[in-house]
């Protein structure tokens, strides 16, 4: 027994409220990723974290010791200021399609790493592969070159790059241990710190269709993330926002793409807009671009240039047609009133069944498949008007996606009040805590 | 997907506190026997039964369950009274061998399928196995043909017995799971019912060397225990005994066979034949034969003949000599006093140090290390006489073993006041709890 520590021995550490050494953590993230410490081993610590909670130093220790698992890639040779941005995941949150064109166009560079949906959340890499010949996979240097050509890349992360939490996610995803505000934080920012960007922006979501269901929980994530960018000099700025609504009015993966591109071309639903240009602002502040407007980059055609840019410098066609669902299914209104409320989860797990999700990490997602909704709360309705409509490659879908949507959408007798899309801010500055939307006046403090 | 269940929401279910349903239960402890649900899967789940507890109709399904994933023996082709007793481990707690022979001389049948040690506990089995030809792996046929003719078999649990507890209990061990009270209770009650006996004795050790430290805890798995034993017909009675100091002089293997025999022979230290007749007396009521003085066949030689005929039975040679441990350190006093205290696991830590116990499933024992008591607490001594001392097979063991036996014995200017080794008494009754040592008055009730 050439190892340190025992396994059991942190695991019962961590079990009976301890802290974990610098030393224990170091050495069972390293031994997990070798194999040392075995899967089942690794499971009963991570729901001993996950009952048992972190300290600050610890989650920051953790973080290191995942990123030290891997390379931290170098984006030096790129000449413009790098900044990312992460969504904890949402229904409908196709934000990342025109956001990282934008800031591109912008001035920025953004080297989005993205992931794959899973359960009732879309992945961009689902969405992207929809467009005739897009290329996830990119080698590092096709990364940095395309970074420093197009300043928009966005693709699946290399084998290299945080291989603990690569090997960890999987394991909370079958063990009942995603839920860990801890585990969560390192893993988003293990893998965003190892991916080299100068800054980074999160849309930490917060709602029915999210993964944090409160406020409070979501800030605390918020919080723990800004403060993990800090300790490992990237700026790092959080946005709360809701996601009890879907975004927009498309859920799925084509059909996300061409809410997209209308979003692109000065068009889109409002939320999407408010949104995209929202964290754009925030990105351009973190990059030293808060001159930059980004809303003439979206009207004046220039995002959209980076898009076609981006597209096809992986491969893909920005004119080709998308794929369209064959089976699609109509659900209307039985009375007139207002559409007080359209559950984000519901939808969510819809378009999961129609097919535009998946249930492992094996499967295939249709890219057709999905919900377009025509109305979105505060709309009025009359009996009979088209709601939402189901899409998908077999009908036998549409009977199970109908299920799931059962009650999704309320209609009341009035309009309900509006509600903000952006429900709170949270930056490394210890100074008080600004409101929501005061943006301009408010700033991320480099670390 | 043919499962009724998923593993991760069974997880999540008891991992936010809520009470798993009996359907979840059946599933997820068959479904872990076949493979179906991984073992990083009950891992998790373990940790979040060990921190969040489990209803008693919880416990009573799961024990259900893991006798149901493999065969209970039928005792009935045995004419007498079936009556086993179970210890959850101490440091020199080799009660099992006169106690065994004791109640068969007074006619009972024991079933006792044993354990082997695993840290700083001894197992029976490897005890008995220091006895030259002595077979520990018995048939079906021939444990029940045993108890027939000799009324007496100590050996290991066949495959085919409570599988789901051998595979739970050999994860819990490398994932800091043990010391769960649901899983303690079920593990032992599951082999035990499975095992066909009609009634059960419980020696709950509570104490430094024992698994549970306080005395609340211990009677929270006793009462636990006695009521899976009457839910299944069997009827259970619990002793709560002391574990704070060594069970006798002798901690080992071989060390331990010899201490027994004397026992046996109508000697042997107090403590042991004390513990020895009280649990003789407990399963002698049990099995419906109180009217028989179990200190009378220990004193005549009708026990040690049961013994004999037990381990020729099995293959034994009840007059070999056993292995002898070429290496010996003594320890003295350094100074004038009374032995106030003996610290349990520290013996047992450097007896396991020495050789007699194992830190793998796989690793060997040696037959003749261990570690003889020459005071006990409450005994006088002067500076210069033997406190006691380590036997090994390696001079290398000695070392270790000394480090670990560190201010094990404790010597004061006074004589401590004497503490009592029966502790409490738990019975399937909802009477008055008996006081401890009134044996005579109380009996358990056939549930």
């Amino acid at each position: 027994m050439s190892e340190p520590f025992a396994a059991v021995d942190v695991i019962r550490t961590k079990r009976d409220g301890g802290t974990l050494s610098d030393g224990q953590i170091d050495w069972v993230v390293d031994a997990y990723t070798r194999g040392a410490v075995a899967d089942e081993q690794m499971s009963a610590l991570a729901m001993a974290i996950l009952l048992r909670g972190m300290t600050g130093a610890e989650i920051a220790r953790w973080t290191a010791a995942m990123i030290a698992s891997g390379e931290r890639l170098d984006l030096s040779a790129v000449p413009r200021p790098t900044v990312d941005k992460h969504s904890t995941g949402g229904v409908g949150d196709k934000i990342t399609l025109p956001l990282t064109p934008l800031v591109a166009a912008c001035g920025g560079a953004v080297p989005q790493l993205s992931g794959r949906g899973l359960g009732h959340t879309g992945g961009t890499l689902d969405k992207l592969e929809t467009i005739p010949g897009f290329r996830v996979a990119l080698s590092n240097d096709e990364f940095i070159a395309q970074l420093r050509d197009v300043g928009a890349a966005i693709c699946a992360a290399g084998e290299g790059l945080a291989p603990a939490d690569r090997k960890l996610y999987a394991l909370r995803d079958v063990t009942g241990t995603v839920e860990a505000i801890p585990l969560i934080a390192s893993s988003i920012m293990s893998k965003k710190i190892a991916e080299g960007t100068g800054a980074l922006v999160l849309d930490v979501k917060v709602g029915s269709g999210a993964f944090m269901k409160s406020l409070d929980d979501a800030r605390v994530l918020a919080r723990t993330m800004v403060e993990l960018g800090g300790a490992h000099g990237v700026t790092t700025v959080a946005l709360l926002t809701e996601m009890s609504t879907p975004l927009g009015r498309a859920v799925g993966n084509a059909v996300e793409v061409e809410e997209s591109v209308e979003v692109l071309a000065g068009g889109g639903p409002a939320d999407i807009v408010e949104l995209t240009l929202a964290l754009a602002r925030e990105m351009l502040a973190c990059a030293g671009l808060s001159d930059v407007d980004p809303s003439v980059a979206l009207s004046d055609g220039r995002a959209m240039d980076s898009w076609r840019a981006m597209v096809r410098a992986q491969g893909g066609d920005p004119d080709a047609a998308l794929a369209q669902a064959p089976e699609r299914e109509e659900v209307r209104a039985d009375g007139d009133g207002y559409v007080a409320a359209v559950d984000a989860y519901a939808i969510g797990v819809a378009a999961w069944r129609l097919g535009a999700g998946r249930a492992r990490k094996e499967d295939p997602v249709s890219a057709a498949a999905g919900v377009i909704l025509h109305r979105r709360p505060g709309d009025e309705v009359r009996a009979g008007d088209v709601l939402y409509e189901l899409r998908a490659d077999d009908p036998a879908r549409i009977a199970g996606a109908l299920d799931a949507v059962q009650g999704a959408v309320t209609i009341a007798a009035h309009a309900p009040a509006p509600t903000p899309l952006i429900l709170d801010r949270v930056a490394q500055t210890r100074r008080a805590k600004a409101k929501p939307r005061a943006r301009k006046s408010t700033r991320a403090t480099k670390a």
